[in-house]
């Protein structure tokens, strides 16, 4: 796809977070014109749809300051400097919810806003959890909240609104496919 | 959920785009401990899956920037300023395809990145396309390719990860799901 290419004219670094990093390049576009592309650089994500040997949907609800609201969400979280997304999700699963497992199956993976941003969430179900005595603690600055609900709960929360995330939304759609 | 929040102590701008803007908060914690969070707002945006009369999803192919290649997307755009998301929704449907409609449905809407971002995107579907005589042009900076698709095709569009991104990937499964 070499025509759609646009060229890096010049390349300018605003901002380098611990999350994220926001750079201002001028490019180059098709027709030979220049235009701005505001970019956010992010390390990337996994997530994790985990199902209970009673068939619910763990999740947790977070407050999420961008939007200065609760979400509930699967559990998820950014991938650590050369960290392999399979370790991640296994990681992010022990942390947020307590649960583990040996059996993580990859579901998909997406870019969640490509028009302004790199991050990519690789997407993973479970069905095999396994309760933890002594699960690991999370982040200094996360507070979650475990919720344990059936398929026709999510779906319900999805109307509320309560769920209004990309993953989750996927995830709920996901599992809705699977019954049908 | 008040036992969630964050307050916010500082807040600092980081920069001001024309897509993006970006802040850096200081927050106080529900422990009374502060924290730092990267902001990014954005206006939000509208996607939509056009189903032709013979079945197929138009689709379009872009290059986007952060990635540094293309991606197989729904139509989508951000939203104008206190533009209404289904004026919005036809608005970019007209640009980037070449048809219109007189009848877009809500899927869903979700928040791509909660954890840094609020861009909020609408999600709509129509099955009730009309080819524009005289469509109108899109913007001076978007290169885009029209593509119409079967479901089967879409599905293996995913697989090849030419589609890889989160409305699209969601797209695709409400559609497979529908044919359930």
């Amino acid at each position: 796809m070499q025509r759609f290419e646009e060229k890096t004219m010049t390349s300018k670094k605003i901002f380098e977070g611990n999350i994220i990093d926001v750079q201002l390049d001028e490019v180059r576009l098709p027709n030979g014109e220049t235009a701005q592309r505001e970019l956010v650089y992010h390390p990337g994500a996994v997530a994790i749809i985990p199902i209970t040997p009673d068939n619910k949907i763990v999740l947790v609800e977070q407050y999420r300051k961008p939007l200065e609201r609760t979400l509930v969400e699967i559990p998820a979280g950014k991938l650590e400097q050369n960290e392999n997304p399979l370790t991640a999700a296994v990681r992010e699963l022990e942390e947020e919810t307590g649960y583990t497992t040996t059996n993580l199956s990859q579901v998909t993976s997406f870019y969640t806003s490509p028009g302004f941003a790199n991050e990519l969430v690789y997407v993973y179900v479970t069905n095999d959890l396994i309760k933890m005595e002594n699960p690991p603690a999370g982040d200094d600055d996360e507070f979650v909240e475990i919720m344990e609900v059936t398929l026709d709960e999510a779906k319900d929360l999805v109307e509320k609104g309560r769920i209004q995330d990309a993953k989750t939304n996927y995830a709920v759609l996901y599992l809705h496919a699977l019954t049908k």
